[in-house]
């Protein structure tokens, strides 16, 4: 018997990956979609790409908690507290790819999202998890916060070199690209095509919203609470997030010792590939799958430890996490429908 | 148990497109791959993507065919041939996705490849196979022909309205655009980035070496030899084929009946969709997958049938539907391993 | 003395690009723009790239025509005969770049555009030009109909080969393809980068409302009313225009003789390029000038001569052609301000 | 009477853009040009964009000299000094676009470059020149060392701090993007279409030769010797590099005592543009012109001072501060044949 999947928030880009995702896992099915801007719709008259393999119809976000065991909640920040509680009061599992679970402290969310928490009770149910770096905290009644993209490209990049001391908790700089799809499906002047083609800008500079996600996890690893200064940028690409990060090496820390910190750290994750010395992480390698590759690489003359990282934005940064960590909360193996090679090109 | 599966050229792109697909495919395995250029190395050196999903080592030829079940040529043409007789030989299954089989009239292939056959006598044993077109040819014991890309988006386009007599067999105008994978992983200047990004245009204007075997499959549809002009493009994107198609209208044709006629001929297709009146068949909706659609549009001030038709290069317009040949042989469902959702984005 | 321009709707791309390419005008200066959706901004707040070059404030259109001794208009269509009307009685000069005045036949207006001409009485005043072609037609008060991108890449390609008489005037064919400025700064879904990136298809197939004043042109040149079969496709590029055009050559037509024709028609036209046999038009060598390039393909196989045209949608499909109008009718050279080389990439 | 330019490694993509640069200036013109790959073909050939306006013939580099005033040199490195030598003896002058000349202290350039100077008396009449940092340097027997590409986006964007001492000369970090131009013509498996598009990542980690070159400009500016942490990234867009620079502010230093300090610095220079407070520097404002756009950024939570500087690696990144050069060195306005409007699209 598979698992009965909700999508609320269906027509956005990162519930329209879940869709594509979930159609070849085999323990789960999409029983409803629902859309608040295309309620009536089928999915395929959105996404003609879908058209034959997924033709539901986008139903009101209050039919569809019923017909499911788990909702996916792609929502706006501020909306998915109220529908966490309903899934909670119905006994329905909740993934929440939006930001409402996200932090640990309300102050950081009333800080970064202007709000505060509709459902405080419910926050001691919630786990923030990047399987990778957090799956023992999860258990089978955990409301799951479905990581950022930028943080969880961030936090497998960092978290063995902080969790292990090599680097200085302070100076931190993460220089991220993210590609378009991280803006969303809505229209913009910035990714209006003759605008975003043939441009490179940062963005939010040391002002994004992930800012305090990321701070969170790395303080978390250094087991000390840090700040670091962060910068994405919109990269003319579809998909994909490559994060440059910068830290100063404590004395004495060598090379092979920080390789074989990270190559220690993941040599059971499927999903994160730690390159040889000399190989360079590049998103073209993980597009379309839940991947993460990272390269680490030393700056010997200013004694900086420099870990690239690069993840899909809607699979591992969004859809393919979200299903990583449902297969979690089942008890099914986290690669379950996720056991997808990168295509070459 | 598994089908063997070798591939030869493994390091091309069709090739290792293979490899890709194959990964999931749960009735066939890998067991050899081999590559002249790459003689030694891991596959995963040669396309990183690949690290830990199949890091076989590339072989030589002559040592892939007794591990396998059935051998995958990726060759330039002019090459395959010897490597046919060998699998015919040892009682191996041979799926060709290069231009040798293909041409069922050695004059054709004289003129357009300056080549005669080398295996004469293997060609009777060879099936020309869109399998949605012509499964009905092929027995376990067949010699594929895998087409080329351009001639399948063209073929699936035209077959129905040149097979029921709807258009004239003159005067047929093919303008076709291909992604840059078509070309291949060579390197030359037009495919340098700086030369083939922000740029467009035609190349081997009424040349190309696929204008044959277009010519054939719609000769066969129309029951009479016929010629056709026809011009591809290179299109700065990677992936993806979108074939334009100009063929006037007989008289007293309607739009339903050509609706009809299609929806009718691909209706049990898992790989073909007819677009509903209206919608437009845009590559962007058929990447990495073996799926083609076709929208149909009518000028009646000049009394056209214009027929659009896309698929990915690689997949249907190869690797892909190598695959569904392999599956045709082997009596497996046609979709084993293929049933795929385009990504939206 | 400068002559004093105006732009009207100088916010759009097409308004943009005439206030670029007019900085570098020796004999011409823009003394005021205006724009709807920017009343009151600078032009380089619109447009960060004009910063220090073009800061003039975007007035109100009531307010420019007096400020001027030409107007250019940029604006949808049937706002701009009201415009014109109000330049004719102010003894100002207007260049139109919209389609108001492109017709000359009422009906044709009327049927593709639903509407009827305000200002019947300045249609007799106003002048269709693609300078290369009808700049016998205009003089000095000539209110100037500037030509749509396509129809100028069409019209220039095709030309020649009409008027000679040299193809058939029925069964031709016409696939273009056009750069995402073609559509404009307006935000749509199909110029959501992530929509239109990687992506290709045609619209409005044999629908778009360039169609009859490509016809009208080709009549001309053919000396006898003709329809033609024409379908636009969205090309994921910034700028340019790539027309294929495919028409039936008439029996003992041979190459040289049309070469020759193309080669004498614009011998002493500094903006067109015939390229020698067996060169292929691509758009990037005419990228941010006012150049077209044509190209000369024979398919002797099915007796179709082929004709590839080229040229920057924004440049000589708008901007740069209306300043070439300009030059014409205020008697400059017309390559005033235009001798731009095209970018190597 | 015009300026005569040679142009020495035209076909490369430098010394191409300096002959469409040229093109349009009213003071200099090319004589000569001289290539290694393509002696004897017409530079339209190779271009084919220059056709009607390029088509000289390059020559062998032995026969340009002595018809020009002035030699620009776009050559790999290590072969410059000999011509430098011969056009120092025959009174011509010499701009370099290579890296001979660039680095004052032979052991850095012994080490990056893993080669000695052949003509050590030539260097102390060579000056590295950013005109806006560096023009008192220059006089009119100077040989100019042309500044390489991400140098120049650096060195404009952090000297008015370090000057100024704002910030720690320790732990810059600096993290630019480049368009693929910056490869150069050559073709690479990095370069190639498919590899390259829908691609993104670091290269020579930490290991570029333009770091030493960074860090000479940079140390200048401090007055102290530092050293900074270097990671170019490639960017899959034809043209335009952008730096996004970290330093950590001293203490008690105000956002508008930078904004001041970076205003004054550049008020009278008509390529840089420093950006108000909130805007953020794009490459798309300033391809294919000699502009520099910077953006001044604080995070107050780290105290980082975040420069973002954007040009076109083409054109200030190297032909055109290479005019910009010449036109010092001859005594013109250093605008001259510069003053261009970046498009907006």
């Amino acid at each position: 018997m598979k698992i009965k999947v909700a999508i609320v928030g269906a027509t956005g880009y990162a519930g329209a990956e879940i869709v594509r995702l979930l159609y070849n896992h085999p323990n789960a099915e999409v029983t409803a979609v629902s859309s608040v801007s295309f309620e009536g719709k089928q999915l395929s008259e959105v996404y003609p790409a879908y058209k034959g393999f997924c033709d539901k119809v986008c139903e009101n976000q209050s039919e569809v908690v019923d017909k499911a065991d788990v909702v996916f909640a792609a929502l706006p920040h501020g909306l998915s507290e109220a529908l966490a509680k309903e899934c909670d009061e119905k006994g329905k599992r909740f993934i929440d790819l939006g930001a409402d679970f996200r932090l640990e402290c309300e102050e950081d969310y009333q800080q970064w999202y202007e709000k505060s928490y509709d459902c405080p009770e419910l926050h001691s149910k919630s786990v923030y998890c990047i399987p990778e770096l957090f799956r023992q905290n999860v258990n089978k009644d955990s409301i799951i916060a479905n990581p950022g993209c930028y943080p969880t490209s961030i936090s497998l990049g960092l978290y063995p070199a902080l969790e292990k001391g090599f680097v200085e908790t302070e100076g931190i700089v993460i220089d991220s690209k993210s590609g378009v799809t991280g803006a969303g499906r809505g229209l913009s002047q910035t990714t209006h095509y003759p605008d975003c083609n043939e441009a490179f800008s940062p963005y939010k500079v040391a002002q994004h919203r992930h800012t305090p996600e990321i701070e969170q996890s790395l303080s978390h690893a250094a087991n000390e609470p840090l700040k670091v200064t962060f910068v994405p940028h919109l990269l003319p690409v579809n998909r994909g997030i490559v994060s440059t990060m910068y830290a100063r090496l404590k004395s004495g820390v060598t090379e092979d010792e920080v390789f074989a910190a990270y190559n220690k750290k993941y040599e059971n994750e499927p999903f994160v590939r730690v390159l040889k010395k000399g190989a360079v992480a590049n998103l073209k390698n993980v597009k379309y799958t839940n991947m993460c590759d990272i390269s680490l690489h030393f700056d010997k003359r200013t004694n900086t430890l420099i870990v690239v990282s690069t993840i899909d934005n809607m699979v591992k940064g969004a859809a393919g996490q979200a299903i990583q960590n449902m297969n979690l909360i089942f008890g099914l193996p986290e690669t379950t429908g996720l056991d997808l090679v990168p295509p070459a090109f």
